[in-house]
């Protein structure tokens, strides 16, 4: 990865060149629905008597290549690895990339390594599901497994060993921006944009897409599953301290970790959030079961926490961001078995 | 329903004209997606080496309105209704509609039927699986409970003492040229279309779509389960006699019915479909998790028999109906849990 000292500066104007570097390579995704609440049944009819003008507004990154946002990143970091002076000249591609996750960052960062023909070293968990395990090997990357708890000592031997170079998941500059470029989409897609509500883990989302609407006016909302403290950055802001342990089993496996330095610093000493809600582990599943079966989409658990969220004021174009859409079909029915 | 006598033809422009009719109803779903097999994973990959460049169309139908392309036929039938000289002044629209159906039709009719505000009797099973039954209700239709075999005489009997016009699922004239508006808009959105597969059951889809590329030179082919021969139509075909008697469960719950009197005249008499398919109920489940899991759709397990068969020349453009993603999230569960 970049020095952070030689990466752009974390503003909207960073997320424009951002954008610019990666759009041939990611096409705006062109699917995105806009719904009428009521449309989605008596949860938000019954319960939002005050909002009857709402309309919600999904940017699909359920339909993102690899299956997520995070290709946006990825993508992204792996651009501005190539224009580092001396990367190449020194064996950069031969060298390739590394990273530790057992989510949707591995999947992103081995498409983004095949497509640049180099390689891509995946230090995962060896409790991850296969089906993540197979679809990271199926876009070519070398997996190389770890336990739960050593998972950053093994990748920084993978790098020690092979020189590749560390993309983190998103406590990084690159990534944040990266990230950022789905704000920038959906203000261009909806005419009168209000708010934005993303789901909030380490916070590369999250931030990079407030700072997309920096000095636009549109407000930015996170969204964090409450089980076990997942909650970590809603209830930081309210200590006005960044929480950094947290060891959450929520459903909503993508929203498992804490606030980073970078979007911490992005969203709470800037102020650029406006605010944090925390869902329940039944308002996920509830709000994951009216995309499917009212909007026919597949999404994630993670994906459904923004609209678990009951906000938005009468007459608000409100964008929800569905992050990603890679759960296996065994996932799904252990999920909702009776 | 309107008399055989004073329908139109079944012809192409016939077809041109019921898309006319309804398409400020039902406005063309812009959402389908290009893939290219080896995109859907090994299944494709293993075993089409010698199609390398097939590239598959998907029509979204599951995004219909009412999650099914049966809104398409409802529509056009009450359109054609309201145009029928003295419907409206015998009462018509007060005595309303009424159909017998366990499945997609109920809730397309009880849509269409609450949109011109005329009330629906629909005659459903009383096995009808709650889901079905609620979406039903929930377009404000009446549901009157039936056993399994008495349906058609608990539907005449609606009939009778409500004046209600009968409003048949599939074998009408009406009705299949309002689905076969989706063979239309597929030859618009796709630049050259070569074939079209879509999946058989009453027959009302695939001799609208067959209809609707009469001399275009566009093939249309035919997908039914084979399950406990629900193949009725490709085995009729070979045996040169339409099958009356058909009685399976296979999972794709849309297509038990045998194929109508109109859709045979089309699609046999006429010569008008270029093959019939039929394949496993492993093939639709394997077709159906490629589906969910690699384009992030919810569909029926109907939806997935067209790709479930593996068919296609190399170079060929290939359009594939996903006919209807209506299927709760407890039925996802039943049919993927181990």
């Amino acid at each position: 990865m970049a020095e952070i000292s030689s990466c752009p500066p974390l503003t909207r104007e960073s997320v424009v060149a951002a954008r610019q570097l990666i759009l041939p390579l990611l096409p705006q995704q062109a699917r995105f629905a806009s719904r009428d609440p009521s449309e989605l049944g008596e949860k938000w009819q019954g319960r939002k008597p005050a909002a009857p003008k709402l309309r919600l507004w999904f940017k699909c990154e359920n339909f993102q290549r690899g299956g997520a946002f995070k290709a946006r990143g990825a993508f992204h970091a792996l651009e501005r690895l190539k224009m580092e002076p001396g990367w190449a000249e020194n064996g950069g591609r031969e060298k390739g990339v590394a990273t530790h996750s057992s989510g949707n960052h591995a999947q992103a960062l081995a498409l983004a390594a095949k497509e640049n023909g180099i390689p891509a070293h995946i230090v995962m968990p060896s409790v991850t599901t296969p089906y993540k395990v197979n679809a990271t090997k199926g876009f070519g990357a070398n997996v190389i497994f770890s336990t739960l708890t050593d998972r950053l000592a093994v990748a920084e031997r993978v790098v020690a060993e092979t020189g590749a170079r560390m993309i983190p998941p998103y406590d990084h500059p690159d990534i944040i921006l990266g990230q950022g470029t789905m704000g920038l989409e959906l203000q261009e897609q909806i005419e009168h944009l209000d708010a934005i509500m993303a789901p909030c883990s380490g916070g590369g989302m999250l931030s990079g897409v407030a700072l997309s609407c920096e000095g636009t006016g549109i407000k930015v909302f996170g969204a964090e599953p409450e089980f076990e403290g997942a909650d970590d950055a809603k209830r930081g802001m309210e200590q006005g301290k960044r929480i950094t342990n947290v060891n959450s089993m929520s459903i909503a496996d993508g929203l498992r970790s804490y606030l980073g330095v970078h979007p911490w610093s992005v969203l709470y000493e800037r102020k650029l959030v406006q605010g944090m809600y925390a869902v329940s582990e039944e308002e996920i599943k509830a709000a994951m079961k009216l995309v499917l079966e009212r909007m026919k989409l597949v999404i994630e658990p993670s994906a459904a926490v923004p609209l678990a969220v009951e906000a938005g004021d009468a007459g608000w174009d409100l964008g929800l961001i569905l992050s990603g859409g890679n759960i296996a079909v065994d996932g799904l029915a252990k999920l909702f078995a009776e």
